[in-house]
């Protein structure tokens, strides 16, 4: 397998955000996007609240690790203190590269 | 991105187990979880038998190393040879780690 | 936990290819597979089309490294220049690994 290694970048949020995280995404570069459906639980902003939705979704971009910081640093400036959410992510092998 | 390094502990297993899994995995020290509906094939317990159900669960789980173990171990003793269940983990660099 | 480090191989691709790849997957030795409906944009082959349909699968796979590149050299040759497909793996710790 031709491989070369991108990052894997998982965002778990609620579902109201994703209109708006897509544009913000593609604007910052990603050139694709996986979206499930997903519900969950967890602490949100830092007085810990909890979150717990039932309607959220599960984000992963694959990209190179530019893209992935510039990214996470958006969502950690305009998102992370006033919504469910988080970020996180791994290098992955990804074949085919030249489509990331 | 201000990041840290924790597990991701993915467990797939019957739908069926998802209220006593939550409660097992809250009671174990996670403070979130995500989960989504999936589908699939896999082996099931040591007789080799065949586990295909539609309605399987994806549960994904960002925490520290220690609470990490301490799930797996409690599935494997308790669940792992009585159901159709996968678990599997690896290292994530999560944004924000005070939420976890 | 006991466990041992294993390929998570994930496909994400056009849901119409479902039986075909889920066949070939078994056919080339994976013991195991789990899907969830996905949605999602990318970009299509080698002319840079854009792939965005709203009826996408993402496949997960456990299996050892041999397996896995079998599986990624198979659909390299035969899908990936024809259909929107992404494929990326990584390395996982999986508990009891005689399951895979």
């Amino acid at each position: 397998m031709s491989s070369i290694t991108r990052k894997l970048l998982t965002i778990i949020t609620e579902s109201a955000l994703e209109r708006v995280l897509v544009e913000e995404i593609e604007r910052l570069g990603a050139h694709g996007f996986t979206i499930t459906e997903a519900r969950g639980k967890g602490r949100r902003g830092p007085r810990d609240a909890t979150w717990d939705k039932s309607s959220n979704i599960r984000i992963e971009i694959v990209c190179d690790e530019l893209t992935a910081q510039s990214i996470a640093n958006n969502l950690q400036a305009h998102y992370y203190e006033h919504y469910g959410m988080i970020l996180f992510m791994s290098d992955v092998a990804v074949l085919r590269p030249e489509k990331f």
